[in-house]
Formats: C-alpha cells, sequence, structure tokens
C-alpha cells in the first residue's frame, strides 16, 4: 500500500473549507488507517489568500485559480464549499466534466440544480456527495440512500435549520418576542445578519428538496415545496400550545406515497411526548418512517464549523474507499439506479388533511365566537378546543382554537370570510399540527 | 442490465428470516431499481419445512440442507438467521470459506467470535455485513462504519436492549415492581420465556463489544465487559430517581481514547433533558460522541420481524452494490484497514469515576445516617443530596443518596464497610450516573 494517495482539491476555505483543511492535515494516521491509503489535501483555492495563510497550510497547497485546479488530472476528488449558486454550479459541473468526484455541502445548488449535476455526474461515471447539505454532520443522507435502502420512506418529518429552532426555543424559555431574540442569535452567531434565508423557511425548503429526491428518486420543482416561516409566531401561541400539550416547531414535512408527495415547509405543533420536542436550541433532527423499519430519528448539530466537517470528510472518506476500490459511484446519486426520472409530482397544499391551530384577534364584543364558529362549521370544520383569556386592555384579544382534522383547502376558504368579519382585528394565525 | 441478478441464500426461517423471504419476494421491483438487477431469494434453508411452506415460498427455494446450500456456486450472499453460537459459528465461517458475503443479525456470534470471523473474512477478500446485530432497524453500524468515518468516536451511551427498556418504562409509568412488569412482558412477547439474557444485562454487552470494535478498530474480549442487570432495581428507586431529577435506564456506556477505553452495561441515572431519557417503551437509542461532529442520537425500533428485516435486507442491498461494481469487501470489516489489531484494552471498573446513586436499607435508629456519611467521607465519597422519606412500618427503612463525582474504587469499599454496619439491613444498591 506504501505510496497509494487519494488526493483533494478544496474550492473554499471559510468556516467549512478551514476546517475540512485543519482536519485533513491533523489526523492523517487516522484516515490513513481506514482507508489504507493516504488522503492528501494537494489544492486549497480561495479568493483570500489570508485564509490560507492563517490556517497555516503546506505552502504550495494555495491557489487562487479554481479552473487551474479543476484541469490538474491528479485531483481525484473536489469538496466544493463555496455555497450559493455561482459559481458553485458551473464550478461543480466542470469538476464533473473533469472526471472528478465531488463534495458539497451546498443545499442551495442541490435544491436549484441537483438534477441537472446528478445527470451530468451520471455520464460521467462519477459521485457527487452531499452529506453536509443537509442536517449537518447527521450521516442521514447515507442512511437515506443505504442504511434504510429496504424500505419506501413513507413520511419525514424535519426540524432542519438551527436558527430557526434557536429562536422558536428561545422564545419557548423566555417568552420573548421574536425580534428580540432573533437579534440576540444574532449577536450570539447563531443568526445571519441577513436571516430571512432562515427564518422564512428558504434553508429549510432547500433541504427537504433534497430529503424528498432521496426518499422518491426524483427532483421536486423547489417554488412547488409551500413554504412559510416563523416571522409571525409570537410568545402568546407559544404558550396557548403548550397548552394545548404542543410545542412549536419549524418543520419539514414529506408524506410520500406511489409516484406523488406532499412536501411543504412551515411552523407545526408537534406533541410534547413526540422526540422532534425535545429537539432544543440549534440542534437539528429527521424523524423518518419507512413501511419496514418504521420510525427512526437521527439527531445531531446541523451546522457550525466541526460538524460539516465531520459530514464533508466523510464523504471524502467514502468517495476515497470507492476510488481506492475502483468503484466508482457505486451507488447511483439519489440511491436508485433510474434516478432521472421526471420532476416529482407533488400534491397542492389545498388537499393537505391535517388539525389545525387558528389565533384569532377579535374585537371583545359579544358573539364573536358564535361568528366565527358559524363559518367554521359551513365549512367542515369542527373544534376541539377553545381557549379564550380575559381581556389584558381595551384592544383586541386573542381567541385561540384548536380544530379536528380538517381540509386546507376548507380552512383557507373559511379564513378568508372570518378575516372579512368586521369583529375581526387583524389576519388569522394558522399553525398545522403533525 | 438485463439479465444480471444478485442470488441470496437463508439460513433460517424463524421470525427474521421469514420477513427476509418476504420482502425479498414481494418487492422485486423496488430492489430492480435500487441495484439495476434483480436481488433473487435462490435458497432458504430451515429444518422445518413448514416454515416455507407457510410463507409460499416459491417451490425449489426451501432446502433442509445448509452445507448445499453454502457449496452452491451461484448464491453470492449469506444471510446467517438462526441466531446462538452453534451451529451459526461453523456456518458462517463455512459460507466466507466458500466466498461468500454475509449478512448476519447475530450478535452473541459476533460478540464471542467476531474477531476470528473477520480475520477469516478478510483473508478470503469477502464482507461480512451486521446491521441488524445492534440497534434492529437503526442503521447504526453503517453511520458508525462510514457516515461518521472523519472522527474518533469518544463516548457511546446506548439504550440497546428494548425488553430492559420496556420494564423500566412500565415499571415507571405503572410503579409496579419488575417481576410483575416482567410476567406483563412476556404475556405480551415482549419478553422471552427466558428473559435471563436481556434482564441480566448480556444481551446489551454483546451489542455493546461489537460498538466498541467499530469505535475503535479492535475487538474488547466480553469477558471484560462489566454487565450488571435490572432485576434489583425496585419502583422506590425510580421515584427516588425522579426526584432528584433522573430516570433509571440500562445503558451501555463505552468511552474511548487513545489504545483504551472504558465498556461497561449497567443501570444507570440519566439527567431527565437528555434525549436517552425520553426513549421510552421498547425503542433503542445509541447516543455517540465523535470528536468532529459532537453528539449525534440514533433511535428507533430495536427488535422485532419488520424492522430487524429492514436491516438484513439493507446490508444485503450494500454487499449486492458491492458485488455488481466490482468491489468486494470495499469497506474493512471494522471500517478500519488494519482491523485486527490484539483486544482492546478496557480500563478496570475500579478506576471508573461518576456520580453515584446509594440505596441504603437501615434500621430506623438514631445515627445511623451519621455512620454511614463517615465511611463515605474516609473513602473520599461527598454527598450531594439525601433522601429518608418517614417510617412506612416498623421494619427497616430507605436511606438514598447522591453523591459527587467519586472513585469506584473508593465506592466499592465505603459499601463494604457500609454493609458490614450491624444497622444495614440489606446491601446497598448502586445505580451509576451518567
Amino acid at each position: 500500500m506504501a505510496g497509494k494517495a487519494v488526493k483533494v482539491g478544496l474550492l473554499g476555505l471559510g468556516t467549512v473549507g478551514g476546517g475540512v483543511a485543519q482536519l485533513l492535515a491533523g489526523e492523517g494516521p487516522r484516515f490513513r488507517r481506514r482507508l489504507g491509503a493516504d488522503l492528501v489535501l494537494k489544492t486549497a483555492v480561495d479568493l483570500d489568500p489570508k485564509l490560507a495563510a492563517g490556517l497555516g497550510l503546506d505552502p504550495g497547497v494555495y491557489a487562487s485559480d479554481a479552473r487551474a485546479m479543476l484541469a490538474d488530472p491528479d485531483i481525484d476528488i473536489v469538496a466544493e464549499l463555496i455555497g450559493g449558486l455561482e459559481p458553485a454550479r458551473t464550478l461543480v459541473l466542470g469538476a464533473i466534466a473533469a472526471g472528478k468526484h465531488v463534495a458539497t455541502a451546498n443545499k442551495a445548488l442541490l435544491a436549484h440544480h441537483g438534477a441537472e449535476i446528478m445527470a451530468a455526474a451520471k455520464a460521467r461515471g462519477v459521485s457527487v456527495a452531499f452529506e453536509a447539505a443537509v442536517g449537518g454532520g447527521i450521516p442521514l443522507i447515507k442512511s437515506l440512500k443505504e442504511g434504510l435502502a429496504a424500505n419506501q420512506i413513507t413520511r419525514a418529518l424535519g426540524i432542519l435549520n438551527g436558527t430557526c429552532n434557536y429562536i422558536l426555543s428561545r422564545m419557548s424559555s423566555e417568552g420573548a418576542p421574536f425580534n428580540e431574540v432573533l437579534a440576540q442569535a444574532q449577536a450570539l452567531g447563531f443568526a445571519e445578519a441577513d436571516p430571512s434565508f432562515d427564518v422564512q423557511g428558504t434553508d429549510t425548503a432547500h433541504k427537504l428538496a433534497i430529503v424528498a429526491a432521496l426518499a422518491t428518486g426524483a427532483w421536486p420543482r423547489l417554488a412547488e415545496i409551500h413554504t412559510e416561516g416563523i416571522c409571525d409566531i409570537t410568545p402568546l401561541d407559544i404558550r396557548f400550545a403548550g397548552e394545548f400539550g404542543f410545542k412549536v416547531k419549524l418543520l419539514a414535512c414529506l408524506a410520500a406515497g406511489e409516484g406523488r408527495a406532499e412536501a411543504r415547509v412551515h411552523p407545526a405543533l408537534v406533541p410534547q411526548g413526540h422526540l422532534l420536542a425535545a429537539v432544543e436550541g440549534p440542534m437539528n433532527a429527521l424523524h423518518l418512517t419507512g413501511d419496514w423499519v418504521g420510525p427512526v430519528l437521527l439527531y445531531g448539530q446541523g451546522a457550525g464549523r466541526r460538524p460539516t466537517t465531520s459530514a464533508v470528510v466523510g464523504d471524502i472518506l467514502d468517495l476515497a474507499r470507492d476510488i481506492l476500490a475502483g468503484c466508482p459511484a457505486r451507488v447511483p446519486g439519489l440511491g436508485e439506479a433510474e434516478d432521472g426520472r421526471g420532476p416529482l409530482e407533488l400534491a397542492p397544499l389545498a388537499e393537505v388533511r391535517c388539525q389545525y391551530y387558528f389565533r384569532f384577534t377579535a374585537q371583545d364584543k359579544p358573539g364573536v365566537l358564535a361568528a366565527i364558529s358559524r363559518v367554521l362549521g359551513e365549512h367542515h370544520i369542527s373544534i376541539e378546543a377553545v381557549l379564550q383569556k380575559g381581556r389584558q386592555d381595551l384592544g383586541p384579544v386573542p381567541i385561540v382554537m384548536l380544530t379536528h382534522e380538517a381540509r386546507e383547502a376548507d380552512v383557507q376558504a373559511a379564513l378568508a370570510v372570518i378575516n372579512a368579519l368586521p369583529v375581526i382585528a387583524q389576519p388569522t394565525l394558522l399553525i398545522r399540527v403533525v
């Protein structure tokens, strides 16, 4: 085995890229033991040379020209850790065209261009690995593609954005409003300066697109995934939900059947006894149901330098094992030999059936509850529980309801009528129950 | 791809073997899609022909002669689902010698003979897969060998025996004593007629041996794993533990460092906020800590026909992918190219340091607490909390303590002195805190 080596090229030396460079440089004997060969960081590309200097990389490893690295026939595996759509897409397609295997943490890239990238990889006979794109260090991509391959995955529920879960956890423990907790989270580094990708659910939708593709073998159209964020949730909702026996979580929800699926991202009420309700702070978890395995939960840190590095280097080791064993692309990109079927057909939101939590904001006048209840009844929505707390001042009061199972189309129609009632002071908040 | 097929031979058509036969027969298109080839159950061996008839297997699939199946050059993969040490060991070694890949759910076999079996497989260039041996359908073996391969696993805590967890959960929810709940569990099929393997911790120790081997690359000597069961736990302990803020769980505990490890199985107090405390009933979970990934929890059904079948067939698919890609034994048996290092050195129990829960049973006389406390103090054990409830009758009373961190050797020495005090009515119960 002496002299055998697998050579890695890195694109991006930021938080995760720097972690990957550090782990590869620092734990050579570990990887030699696991591969029976050396794992060598040959080239690390970044526009900023100071990053390489700060990491203490060997001279000669740093380069500023990504295209030259992709053209180096000596590089076996390219790790794309730039993020965003461009130039990441062009560079990943370039690496594939050059016959290199790719590891990427880029969920936005895969959610938008996964089908194109995987088709290119399949045509070229190389692999694209993406464990780090969903759930940070949690080995959930490998579990979906391989460990649970005997199953049809029928359902997935995920807490896949640490920023949102951190904010909701703090809102719950402190009773503080969204904006205040978001500002704290930004100060502590748990939220970006521009948090909209996280708090509006977009990042979670990217990750759900990937989970849906793995569960069904076909990529959904990202724009068809109904996506709501957490900006409208108030501490009051979290308190009322608690009184009904639930926690509020931003969930990625997938239900998969024969050739058809539901996929959506929205705040949800999770029963307090469910393990997902115990996932607090910045942690992530994916709760899967398979037709043979039943329920499985995979939990861990969903972001951050060290967990994400664990996932990227895990992928690099996996690709290196394929290379050393002479079986590149041993497992198809989505775990199905027939990857590349047309886009996944998603059921319209209107067809969803579940229980609902409503918070009406109404003038405190006689007959309000009767008016609301009548509209709900006319739309075949029956009420399981109502909470109306005494007025705090002379303004509008919250009236909270939990319904029995109802149809989304009926719910939307009913709320349109209710929101137009003169006694309703502001649009009704809706949270679905899982 | 037409005509390409991977052929499977089954040893044992009991609960799991029957499930594997049913899944392979029922979901041919699913596996063809995932492999790009057919996965065929060619031969199923059992001493009882009625099992094959009951499953409606194709005539010609059933056979009574295991050795003839192993000699069939057409069989690629053998699934050993007999259980127990012999004839399983001889048949698995026979399959390996015949150049077949093996999938097994047999934790006892691996815990006792894993080193021998893996050495034989390595020498013959075949793989032994064993996802079903630990944690039923939870993809934890694959996660340890592959998904988390970038990490040194520093710690593992597992709830790995569904029978024990079911019994402790029911004792907790009902306040019923061990023997009564065990009898219920047997009536419901959650416990074997002879439950000693489960309730004495032996089954958990088998699984811990496997986890320890995967985490360190070396097999421990099974006899060196300190193993205690749950038979001495009373509803009183569960209640007192609850007042201290803990749940009682039977845990497999591993701490791994450079070339040295701690591995033990015993009841443990788990803080109520820890996710392992939320693992109830017959569910299993493994909580891992890696040096880069941090904490990871993998949770699911630890036993039963369908989850175990999921794991066995997942392994069969994995082996089939290796065969089809022409890379048998792509990943070494324990995930390390240098498998086969000598046995794992385990630190003696006496060196363990942790917090302890003690339940003393003492005559209700003045000075008892002082006498106990003095002995503990002489052994450098300091007390964090004491609970002593009013007497219920004229007999001995329980005195419960939670200590600060102490050394096991000191604890054992102190308890030997305390148990010999005339006021102590029965041996002191000790539960370690994790």
